[in-house]
């Protein structure tokens, strides 16, 4: 695997930093819990290098407090996106913002990927304006990691919000795209994909799922996968397969419900283990499996939808992650980036395009 | 709160007992289990009383094991309704199967409600052709319990997967049946419903679901619930809200995300706790709350979709159901049929069909 040549950032940064532009002032915790996150990821990544967009005053002074001052360049803009603006607003009149100038660093070549935790509608909006949609795509997706019993830990699924429909021909660039994102993200050399429906006899859905189904069977030996045909709510953190496609309505929903559900167990784990002062010393004998155990299934290690279908990496962090969650997504940026994720799927895009296509025909 | 009156099985069961119709054989564990499921109910509750369909000898020689002829009437068929049936198939040639003859007891008035674990698809197929649907109920639905924040422990959600389409009538019908369940089967007063969606601001989500929320929300003060507005995939398992209504494709898929993410934290659990001689010291000691935790995320404690918009008490229990699973399923009917639930949800849908009919003009 050869690695593509990576880009400088301005003078602070040496050659062959991967550099990441990072919209600092999206989340609901502040830029404070970005620049931590920053810190936190470059103690893993010593080629990490990143462009903060935000307020400059309070950015420059985070940097220094954390010794960072080397990897990190800051871009002052006044203007942010706040999580009620509609994406057709921040289209028209985002400019300046801190999310917009994010985007735009990486248009213009300076950094290779964008990490926001702002307004996911905002976020894409913005970069299908200024990255455009890959050659072939007509809806892009976001695709999110999901704990699974598969060795890797995690399965993919896409779309997770991005749009509530898809049709048929949707579905079936889904699939493309997540293949190629569970090869390059989890280094899967032959993902097996499949598609989510309410049962896995053929019969089973509506007639765009049936049609998809047929579509992605079709497709998937050029591309590179297995279609193992329907899947069920139940495969989603299973071990069937390793890409669920789905539409972003269904994603979204599924998504959320999943993270409602480990959460009210996890919740309910620590109200078991602290009911009783023998259960309290029970937990102290399994600290350490309980504290595996919750990194396993910690939301903040999965933290960050990839946006798959435009002409440029952008991961989408959650609004409310803090430092760790931020550092999941910037790793999660760097490590696309350094897999050249980006080039082999337009290319793969490009090379199926015509089975995707004949779908709609 | 009045109690109909009971109607007797036969001469083993006693006036005013509650009783049941069960389809015996359409679990994947065989009518061992389902017997042994009867045994269990009827130890916590001395006023139940079954009808059991099924292989008259299996049956007969299970029942007289478990001491359980006072209050257990055999009936035989030869005929089985398997998984792979077509609802359709059924429908047509299903006449004389133990699903079949389970519903028809029903319909005939020697049951107040049936329970049964097998196929779902022709389930609900017979029963609408046998105890019709509602006047003015366009789409039946399931309902289903599902294990939350909130002080009696359980939201309802409906559809579950009776149909994979729902206009915007069907929502509001969906609201008003799962009120109506909430406030006999969980004993709210006044539930709150919300409509699953995307997010929670008013411009989210498909055009059906936009009208449903407004008719919903004109409809609520007639039909004695609050209506709480768009809610999310996390709010299944949350506070918010005791009723979720949704289309049966994306409740279908929530339901098993949900199942799956819980099985999965709980076997991630499990491997915790044996993982070292001390974190399995540290379970020993917990052991009581842990238990405890285990017992309130039991799924088959929640075991039990119910049939809402029939002219008759239907409750669908997990295929793979086990002996507590199928107690939990025929305590909940009976639970139903006390309740009065049946004639309320006619009279409440007849009330306020006006309101759900205007949404269609």
């Amino acid at each position: 695997m050869t690695e593509p040549a990576d880009i400088r950032a301005g003078d602070p940064s040496p050659p062959r930093r991967t550099v990441i532009s990072v919209d600092a002032m999206g989340g609901d915790r502040g830029p404070g819990a970005v620049v931590k996150g920053v810190a936190e990821a470059a103690a893993h990544d010593p080629d990490l290098a990143v462009i903060l967009h935000g307020d400059g005053e309070a950015l420059t002074a985070e940097i220094d407090r954390r010794g960072l001052g080397a990897i990190a360049e800051v871009r002052h803009t006044s203007e942010v996106v706040s999580m009620q603006d509609k994406p057709s607003t921040v289209m028209r009149r985002g400019a300046g913002t801190s999310m917009w100038n994010a985007v735009e660093a990486v248009r213009d070549g300076h950094a290779r990927a964008v990490v926001s935790c702002g307004n996911t509608g905002a976020l894409m909006a913005v970069s299908m304006l200024r990255l455009r949609k890959l050659p072939g795509v007509q809806r892009p997706a976001i695709a999110c990691l999901w704990p699974s019993r598969n060795p890797s830990g995690f399965n993919v699924m896409l779309d997770v919000g991005a749009d509530i429909r898809a049709d048929a021909r949707d579905l079936v660039q889904y699939a493309l795209m997540g293949a190629s994102y569970a090869r390059n993200g989890l280094g899967l050399g032959r993902p097996r994909v499949g598609l989510l429906n309410v049962g896995t006899e053929d019969h089973k859905g509506r007639p765009e799922i049936r049609e998809a189904g047929q579509a992605i069977a079709a497709a998937a030996d050029d591309a590179g996968f297995d279609y193992v045909g329907f899947v069920e709510g139940g495969d989603i953190p299973g071990d069937r397969v390793d890409v669920v496609v789905t539409d972003g309505f269904t994603g979204n929903v599924a998504l959320k419900t999943g993270e409602g559900t480990a959460k009210l167990v996890g919740d309910l784990l620590q109200g078991a283990f602290t009911h009783s002062p023998l259960s309290r010393l029970g937990a102290l004998f399994a600290l350490s499996s309980l504290r595996r155990l919750r990194q396993r299934i910690d939301p903040r290690r999965v933290n960050g939808g990839v946006f798959l279908g435009l002409g440029g990496t952008v991961v989408k962090s959650h609004g409310g992650a803090d430092a760790t969650g931020v550092a999941a997504a910037i790793g999660l940026s760097a490590r696309l980036v350094r897999s050249g994720f980006e080039e082999r799927l337009a290319m793969r895009l490009a090379e199926v395009g015509e089975i995707a296509g004949e779908v709609e025909e």
